[in-house]
């Protein structure tokens, strides 16, 4: 923490695009806490800033607060709760089992249905159809969570009547999942079989915090179109 | 929470030889918390209570307390900490950098070591070659954070005088790391390159609330064979 005369800092590593990085600028938006933005230009030449602040993955975002790294998007987020705990909104529930609920269908968005997603960023043909299918499969798992769930069913948000932590996970990705559907010409989130899913991305888009810090949809669907293109002919120099 | 009158019921679903079952064996005998285990016997036959208790992934560990499940080892170590808060010791530290930084670890013995280590587990050849070599590469990262981190370095463990959140990811794979040692005749920790890793698995290994549940080496190691023999050749019915 901040002794007297020195004055608190911090700063973000990250790339404007990144679905990642949006959970943290959402995460800080909401708590009120201002921040340096600092864009890492490119995925190829790393700046030593980011090599020295996160020296195991090397990834952006990374939260330096203070002259100390966070690294990793969803460990930056319950930081900023955690460091920022007399700040509203809290992000996190008080009860410890909603704490790991929210916990659980976080983690459910990282390890099972975002390597899908980056199935469908990668895939062509039918490995494309695969990764779509599957993505499919576990979004229908959040929407299914959506109506059963007492944590959330009937709630504005899955934090409640605020933004919590599984919002921010799943919220973060969600211009993401927008533009792979755009750039790949596929329906991730179906509004007829996903109700819920569709009304809650719609209220999450519009929500203090968050239109200020989402990705402009069309300008990723072009990245990811230009990446999947030159991932079938990669530049011969 | 129990209500009045009602008996406080906490029942782990799990098998003896998983190492993700161990991490919540270990932070439930820390806490001095009675429960009963429950035994799945099979991988293919799941029981109805687990299919009902963890139907998103149907994996053990599942945590039961008062009725109401908890999913994934270090989501339920978490909950542990959180739900007997007032119980020591302190499984987490209190201030929230040191918190990341538990986090961070723990994330990335699951996201980074295990699946080497599943390769491991899997691999034939070279493909097991590579796995050996991916996991040392990840373990000597960990041998560096325990010279360098000043969260833990010069500690007894990760979590300080005390076993915490790091100690318990990576402590749970640790019978099971030395199983598949023994079973792919590997070396994985190896004591001239990881001193430090090597002095604090001897020490976790003895630990009270250790001792009592890690896996018989010699048993895991007879049952990670079986396995591995198995996928070369497959039972014919």
């Amino acid at each position: 923490m901040a002794t007297e005369g020195e004055k608190v800092q911090v700063k973000l590593l990250g790339a404007t695009l990144s679905p990642f990085v949006v959970r943290v600028r959402i995460a800080l938006a909401l708590k009120g806490i201002d921040y340096e933005f600092i864009q890492e230009h490119s995925m190829h030449l790393k700046s030593e800033l980011l090599l020295k602040s996160n020296p195991v993955h090397k990834k952006v975002p990374v939260l330096i607060h203070n002259g100390k790294p966070v690294c990793e998007s969803m460990i930056i987020v319950q930081y900023i709760e955690e460091a920022w705990c007399n700040k509203a909104p809290n992000l996190m529930p008080e009860d410890p089992y909603d704490r790991a609920n929210a916990r659980f269908w976080a983690a459910f968005v990282d390890d099972k249905l975002f390597p899908c997603l980056r199935g469908v960023f990668t895939g062509q043909g039918e490995q494309l159809q695969k990764a779509v299918e599957d993505s499919v499969t576990n979004i229908l798992l959040i929407e299914e969570a959506l109506r059963t769930n007492h944590c959330f069913a009937g709630k504005a948000y899955f934090g409640g009547d605020q933004i919590g932590l599984i919002d921010i996970a799943l919220g973060g990705l969600s211009a993401f999942i927008k533009s792979l559907e755009k750039a790949t010409d596929s329906v991730l989130i179906d509004p007829e079989k996903m109700p819920l899913l569709t009304a809650w991305m719609d209220r999450f888009f519009k929500s203090d915090g968050v239109k200020e810090v989402m990705p402009d949809v069309a300008k990723q669907a072009e990245f990811i179109s230009t990446r999947r293109a030159s991932m079938i002919s990669p530049p011969t120099n």
